[in-house]
Formats: structure tokens, sequence, C-alpha cells
């Protein structure tokens, strides 16, 4: 049997990253610890979609973005990832044309407001929801007031990104670039994974210096760069939607009336010049750094080149499920990495929603 | 000319608020400077627009929330409350059957982005979207990065609940109490207008203590009982709305079939009951409390003892705009206050949303 390859092809271009990766040692045992978790919660109505949810991988990808945490709330992260893959495949990013903002608002408030008012079952009882209560309650529990008040942001702030991906799907609308790059860190819940990577690392950053401009810039660059690492890995995955998905392919494709494989080499171009500058910026940065900054620093790495690594080697990606009726063991994209930017220039991108990256930097 | 009495009438029902009020010393100037920037900002198409942008009283709101802040802070909290009643207005609270999500979804997302990626350009460039970006750049230059933050996060808190309250207007629904309860201070800005109040009393409360759960349980009631109180005030503007306005009377009166005055007085009661828990936990709260802590509740109860104040005398409520063609100057509501709750029961409400709050009482 052939295999429909995607219009891009099954070979990535070489990814720059030149990041030191790591995984966390007991991978493996806090996978067995996170399916039992959801055979117990039963979120799934059949072996199909039990083995689709293990193919995320969510474990290594966690294990891959918090490759030093303490492993109680690295395995709460886990659960939380199983969690959320499972809703944006029902509900966020379904590219149904029938898919109406109006619902998924609803639905999104429930969720925020679950975690920060206590019994509040926002969501109901059915088994999808008993699961969230079981993450909110653990989750209640192990963490301080503060860091329980960063997750529940950079929960809204994930969810209010999604609607707004829903919301341009019913509107029929693409996004431009600019717009892209504003929102896009939000719907792939840039602030909910360091949130918890933040927890597991036990970084207590002073607000003054988490919410600084630079250190804020270099949260947002980093989570762009992730987001568009997965919509390279997505394309596939995500070429049969009813809808033309919200990628940066498809975007740049479309406001640049351009083939989808000089978008590919486009997007990249942008994507090598954002990393560029988020390791010139967070050189910048590091030299000045209080110790805790600096392991927020190394964190938002392990974030860039974990997730490649990730992606790369889940099933949920390498064998995507528009072309496999089941997870494929095994499955790669068998990606490569380059030492040099695809696009060298280390002036700011023509974007107005990055601009404000490029000058963080000193003079 | 007879003017039409709402189905509950022109006399509200006592006001139970044993809080002393304050107001600002310097509130002329201070609406001075604001009908200053306002006639500069140009972001009304006429006269009246302008009257009933002046008619908000957003001076006196803010001068009797924060009636010891610093005057430069204030005055900017006035301004956002001028753009803030200016899109409730337009876009989130206009009743229309033909108001879609995914519109206010895309809009609120950008407003949320435009204060925190700077230059980002996310609303355009008419004098409505020009005026928000003046708000920005004067936050941005007056706030620290944590008071930045926490004004950030209070927008997108407001934001996200003014996006369900459309949601379900386009669905056709309206709320259940407990749904009400959780979401209706975020419909109310609270966080919001708490930021500003934190930012020029120069509050600096320590995360922990923050967002303990006893402050932040505090932090809903008040909410929630503004948000009542704005409900009663609001019900005479908004009873012509082509739905059915969703506030506390029309739930009640919806879900428990019973008449708007009788679910006027079910709402009191449980307005009432939340005042007397937010009183006894505030007491609770102080005992402990460190100096900026106090202040803290401090504020909050100027909130609630200002809001009312404010509502009673503001033509927006006072002489309602779908009644009267223009504001009527020194329009009130003479108001009446009570020295005891209209339900002196002090046992948890029976709604699931609000039972966390009294969990926070000492046995």
């Amino acid at each position: 049997m052939t295999i429909r390859a995607p219009v891009i092809g099954w070979q990535l271009p070489p990814f720059y990253c030149p990041i030191e990766p790591a995984i966390h040692p007991n991978v493996s045992q806090l996978e067995q610890r996170a399916i039992a978790w959801l055979d117990r919660a039963n979120i799934f109505r059949d072996e199909t979609e039990r083995a689709w949810s293990i193919a995320t991988h969510s474990t290594d990808f966690s294990c891959r973005m918090i490759p030093w945490g303490d492993e109680e709330p690295l395995l709460l992260f886990i659960l939380w990832n199983h969690w959320a893959f499972a809703l944006d495949d029902h509900w966020h990013d379904t590219g149904s044309a029938a898919v109406r903002a109006s619902v998924i608002v609803d639905l999104n408030a429930r969720i925020s407001r679950c975690l920060e008012a206590p019994g509040s079952a926002m969501l109901g009882s059915d088994p999808f929801a008993a699961a969230l209560e079981d993450l909110v309650a653990r989750t209640r529990a192990i963490a301080t007031a503060a860091q329980l008040h960063r997750v529940a942001e950079g929960l809204r702030d994930w969810l209010l990104g999604a609607a707004w991906q829903v919301s341009n799907v019913e509107r029929g609308i693409m996004p431009t670039l600019s717009d892209y790059v504003a929102m896009r860190p939000s719907i792939n819940g840039t602030r909910f994974s360091l949130a918890w990577s933040q927890l597991a690392n036990r970084i207590e950053l002073p607000a003054e210096e988490e919410y600084s401009v630079p250190v804020q810039a270099l949260t947002d660059a980093a989570g762009f760069i992730v987001s568009c690492d997965n919509d390279l890995f997505s394309y596939a995955k995500e070429d049969d939607h009813e809808t033309l998905d919200q990628n940066i392919i498809n975007l740049l494709a479309h406001h640049n009336n351009c083939s989808p494989r000089q978008a590919l080499a486009d997007a990249l171009a942008v994507r090598d010049r954002t990393m560029t500058l988020f390791l010139r910026l967070r050189e910048q940065v590091a030299r000045k750094a209080s110790p805790d900054v600096g392991r927020y620093l190394d964190a938002l790495g392990h974030y860039i080149a974990g997730c490649i690594r990730w992606m790369n080697a889940a099933p949920r990606y390498a064998s995507p499920r528009n072309r496999y009726a089941l997870p494929v063991p095994g499955a790669t994209w068998n990606v490569t990495f380059s030492d040099a930017p695809a696009d060298p220039r280390s002036d700011p991108l023509p974007v107005p929603a990055a601009a404000w990256w490029w000058e963080q930097l000193d003079r």
C-alpha cells in the first residue's frame, strides 16, 4: 500500500536548533503510570482512541521538556497533556466547518473556571469532566498558591488562543502572519507548559524578572518557534481537514499566493530568523540573570529542543491518523539538523507583532 | 411624558453594605482631564455618543473605587473605563440576536494581545484602536513588569468572560445560577479593576498571599456582589434588548419559573448572603494579614461600597438610554441602605460554584 504523501513531501528540512537536548531518566516508568491513569479515567470510547492517545507520546514530550524535573509534578503534567490532546482532537482543532466558536468559548470558560473555582463542577460529570476534576484536585494539592495561579493563567491564555483559532475557522479566515505570530504561542499552550516546567523544576521567579519585557519576548519567541515546528510536523496530519488548516505554511501560501513548497521555505526563514533572535537575546539576558532566571532560560531551550525530538518520533505525527488506522510503533520522521539557519539574516522580521522581540536586544 | 417603569419598578430594595464609602478628593479635575482625553481621542461619532460616555461617570466610579490612589494611574484607569464602556455598549453587551461569538473572540483576543505585544497593532488603526494603543502605551510607561502583568491577566479574564456572555446570547442560553456565580465576576472585569486599584494604591502583594485561596474567594465574592448590584441598576437599561438580558433577576425568573419581582427578592437573598460571607471572611483574613493584604481588603470594600454610590447617581443607570434621548443631569435612583441583610442566614448558599467561599471560614 502506498501512503499518500503530503504536498510538502515526507522529508522535512533540517532543523536549526543548536541547543543540547535531554530527557528525564524515568520516562518508561512515568509512561506506565500515565497509561494506568488513562485506563482508570476511562475517557476513551474504544481501544483505537486509547491507542492514539498513547501515540501522542505525552510522556516523551513532557520528559524532554522537563528533563530534570520532580517526578510527581512531571507525571501530573503528562496527564494534563493526554487530556489536552483529547480536548484538541475532539473540539479545538478538528478543522470541521461546522465548529462554532460559541460552543468552544463556553467549553473553554468552563475548563478555565474548573481549575479556579474548586467544586464548581462547571464541566459536568461525564468521564472527560471527571478526569479534569481529578487533574484539578491533584494540581491544587501539589501547587503553591503562586504556582497554581501561573498554571491557571497559562490555561486561560491557551484556551483563549484555541477559541481564536476556532473563530477563524467559523469565519473562513486565514490569519495574516503578524496576527499568527501574536496568537500562535497561546494556541500552542506555551505559558501553560512553561508554568509546569517552572513548577516541576522548582523555578521561583520574582514577578519583576518573570514579566520583564526581555523575558516575555523570549517566552513568546520560544513558543513561536515550537509552534512553527509543530506546524511542520502536523502538516500531513491535518491536510485532509474540511477547512484549510491554519498553519504557517498554508497562511503564507494563501497571503503570498505561492505554492506550499515555496511557503515551507518562507516559513523556515521566519522560523530560523526567530531562532537566531532567541539565541542572541537569551545569551544577553543570561549574562545578568539570577540563578532562577538562568534555569528558566534553560527551560525555554529544553522546550524547543525537546519538542523536535518528541514530534519526530511520536506516532501522532509520524504515522498520522488520516493515513493510518492505528499508530505505527517506531514511526519516525527521521529529521536532520543543521548547524546554521536557513536564512542567516539577524535583522528584525518585517512582522509588526514580532518587532518587539528584536527591540529587546542591546545595541 | 411618562417614562415606562421596568417590571421590577423604580424603587430598588435597600442595599446592605456596612462599609464606609469614600471618594478621591480630585474627582472634578480628574473628570475634566478625562473628558479632554475623550475629545482628543475622537472615538465618538457625535455629541450624543459623547454625552452618554460622560454619563458613565467613569471618573466617579474610579474615584470611589480608589479613593486614596495616586492620581496619574487613577486617571489612566478612568480612561480605560471610558474605553471599556464603549466596547461593552457597541460589542459585548448589545443583547442583539445577531451577535456572533466568533467575532467577539477575535476582537477580544486582539485587545488582549495589543497590551501584551507592543507594536502588534492587532486592532488596526481606526480611532477606537488608536485610543487603545494610547492606553497601552501609557500603561506600559507607568506600570512595573508585575503590575503590567496583573493588568494584562485581568484584561484577559474580563475578555473571556465577555465572550462567554456573547456565546450564551448566540446559543439562546440563560445561564444557571451556579454557572453565573462562576463567570459573573469575570464579565464584570473584577480582576482588571482590582489590578488598577492595586497599582494606584501601590499595594504589592507577595504572590503567595495574593493568590491564597481565602483572598481569591474574597476577590470573587466581592466581584459577585458588585455584579449583582450592577444587575439591579442595569435592569431598566437593558429591558428592551432583543434577547432577554443575562442578569441574576432574569435567570432566577427563568430557572425558578417565577415573576421578575419574586426573582428580585431571591436575588437579593443570594446577594446579601454573599455579603455576610464576605464581611465575615474579610474580618478573619484581616486578623492575620500583612499591611499590604490589609490594604487590599480595604480596596475590596471600596469596590463594593463605591459601586453602589456610583451607579446610584450615574445617568447611564439612572436615566437609561432606552428611555431618555440624552442623559439627565442629576438623575439618581435615590437608593436607601439597610443595616441588616434581607436574608440573615450565614450558612453556605446551595450553589456549587460558591461553596468554596464558605469553605474558607474557620470552624
